[in-house]
């Protein structure tokens, strides 16, 4: 028997390595289109921070790890262009050139995602740069060091444009930032949004939201942003608006899409045709919260969807209920988290939000220390349930929103939830911790 | 109607001021025996560890805002010595020596607790000091400064004593830890109090463990502690050997106990008496995992307890489903944390244990500034449930918790916990945060 996995990063070897330990016997391919596999892309940020790293020390394990030690056929520089799920066949083109083909009993599409590139001349001059495999890291932070960036233009204010835009702060580089949208992270209650927004201008970064590139021009290593509303010139202009699932090759065999064209798997990871599954940033998951199909590309689920995929290859029957959407990240000197629903997402998906927003301090009364902490929290009025949660703070924010996801994936009510027993002592929280206290004041708002 | 609350503390003005706020034409009258009311007692260790700081800084309101502001008739300096269920009324003596009585349409017993002394000569000697009240802390303070103590001997091994240790090890005084118990935090998972002992030792405490005091004895300024293995000499010594429900007054009165004999009330705060009422550290409650009752006395219980029983006096209906035993301190560099029960716990209440304790990182791969995280993780093999959790690192142990605290009021299996939607970034841990690694692994050993 042979699987096939598209794809060697988070998803695809996780299910390799998981695929050769269940079934020793199994002959496993892993065709993976750049020469990196493994690695913590998440950390790029704070590897190009710090010239002193080597960008190769964010590979978690090397490749003749997983060959020599692991038995997994991992080939590097495979770039798959068709599936033929008749044949059960994946074809393609090496790196050099060459075609190549391998038939399948079992084939894991792990294909990940793909920065979207903004539709205007110019995305391909040099010192355009977006940030998602190891060589992307490579290549910026190359360009930083060769060229002595001091400008740098980041098209997009998500959490990989505001990881960034700390980064090469701590390289004492400018920068602005610039997004066609209006709202500065619309995903996010606007109190909290203020106070990210806020710490990110005191950092000295300028934020442009409104703002339309429209195109880039380059005048001898100078590059221009051109908008509606201005230019803005930079040595190096990122582009860090969003990523979007490499699905097109599921998609030309016949394999179903779900949100945002992404790959619609059950929730054993099973795609709309037999025999192949897919795991990772390419594939969709079910919202815990909603019950619906979602398209949320986070680590830790590619890294559970690679490992539950691979069992189910194997013949057992892992069954993932779904992601609450809970996401982190640190900005400056903030911890900003949300997980679940906000209360745009709970009307659109028919439920009745309530929500509240409380801002309390970081540590117990008269604690030397403290900071404030802002909690904003959404319910459901006909249910009486929690629908999702956000933190900001200098600390505490990132690990106090676990206890609201497991809230979500326990369907708790906003009462319940207020009832927890949840820790406390001095350096650590005020007594009511300031999630209990938003539900102490929610569940009041939803009576 | 009149509402009598007996005890001025977390419990006792929690509830007085949300009576007040209810029902305003409710006479509430609080008799506090202490001069203090309303202070943040679990901030006292941090407080001594400070000479500049007030210890009156850890006030949270002070009794004329109560008395003034909310029409509270505090009465402080009122020792209540008797409760007559038949006449409804309570009864006892001032500070001043006069006598005084109070009939009451409802009664909150919010007595609180007090240090178990050991029953040996030589506890009542100067510079024996045990830390409950604010006044212990005042005492505590003074007597440090006055004679310039440089050696401390703790009796004791617990939360207080522990941030008591580190408090005094802040002040650069000596100290050496002495309990009749042979096992260090005995509670613990041996791996994770391993790792807390060391690290108390790396901080020049001295532990003996399995050495009980016999006497202690005084001669000129210095004390001497006599065990069975020998003496030890302090300046000072801190009784920190644990805390007993002052609930002898209730008991008089006829009103049942439940465990280490706090007083018995059921879910909404009721004790065996009609029309008493009782919360805070005197008081029991039920375990969320056992269903059985526990006293494990904490301040977020005590406030929640507080206001519950307020509303349930003013004729609502507020149900408290229980406490999970969460519980966090900080002890030098390292956060320690637990929920639920460990796996002798579990034992004795019929579950059927299993247990996994790990080891992992508090940051990201190759991410700068990580640490050893250690997880601890309680499963019934039975039901399949999770019991209990604990973590022990130098950052994210005080907060994750909380996630395996809403797992348990969730009753949740170990196997959905491990498939929930945890956060996740390179500063602030691991893609698998520690306990789903932990539950991963369990829920192996469970099956």
């Amino acid at each position: 028997m042979r699987t096939v996995i598209v794809g060697g990063d988070a998803a695809g070897m996780s299910a390799a390595g998981r695929v050769k330990r269940t079934l020793p016997d199994m002959e496993v391919v892993v065709l993976e289109q750049t020469r990196d596999v493994s690695y913590s892309a998440c950390g790029m940020p704070y590897n190009i921070a710090n010239p002193a790293r080597d960008i190769d020390d964010l590979v978690v394990r090397k490749a003749e790890v997983f060959r020599e030690k692991q038995g997994i056929n991992l080939l590097t520089g495979y770039g798959v262009e068709a599936v033929d799920p008749g044949t059960q066949t994946v074809s393609g083109v090496t790196h050099e050139g060459n075609a190549f083909s391998f038939s399948y009993d079992r084939l894991l599409i792990a294909t990940g995602a793909s920065p979207v590139m903004p539709d205007i001349p110019g995305t391909d001059l040099p010192g355009v740069m977006a940030l998602k495999r190891l060589d992307d890291g490579r290549s910026i932070k190359a360009f930083i060091s060769q060229n002595r960036v001091k400008r740098v233009v980041i098209l997009g204010m998500g959490y990989i444009g505001l990881e960034m835009c700390e980064a090469l702060r701590a390289l004492d580089i400018d920068v602005e930032m610039i997004k066609p949208g209006p709202v500065f992270l619309p995903w996010m209650d606007r109190d909290l949004a203020r106070v990210v927004r806020e710490e990110v201008e005191a950092e000295g970064v300028r934020l442009y939201p409104g703002s339309e590139a429209k195109e880039i021009k380059v005048s001898g290593n100078q590059l221009s942003v051109v908008c509606g509303k201005g230019t803005h010139t930079a040595d190096m202009v990122l582009v860090a608006m969003g990523i979007r699932p490499n699905s097109r090759e599921a998609a030309a065999a016949g394999v179903a899409l779900g949100p945002s064209d992404s790959i619609a798997v059950d929730k054993t990871l099973q795609t709309s045709i037999p025999n192949i599954f897919s795991a990772g940033d390419c594939a969709d998951a079910y919202h815990v919260v909603t019950g619906e199909k979602t398209w949320i590309p986070l680590a830790l689920r590619a890294n559970r969807a690679g490992w539950a995929a691979a069992d189910n290859i194997c013949g057992g029957k892992t069954v993932l209920e779904g992601v609450a959407g809970t996401a982190v990240f640190k900005v400056f000197h903030l911890e900003v988290a949300r997980t679940g629903l906000t209360g745009e997402e709970a009307k659109r998906y028919g439920f009745e939000p309530a929500a509240v927003t409380i801002e309390t301090r970081s540590r117990a009364h008269s604690h030397p220390g403290a900071s404030t902490i802002y909690a904003h929290l959404v319910g459901d009025k006909k249910s009486g349930k929690l629908l999702g949660a956000q933190l900001v703070g200098r600390e505490g924010a990132a690990h106090r929103i676990n206890a609201a996801a497991v809230a979500l994936h326990a369907r708790m009510s906003v009462q319940d939830f207020s009832g927890t027993d949840l820790s406390y002592a001095p350096p650590f929280g005020p007594t009511w911790d300031p999630l209990l206290t938003a539900a102490n004041q929610l569940s009041k708002n939803m009576r």
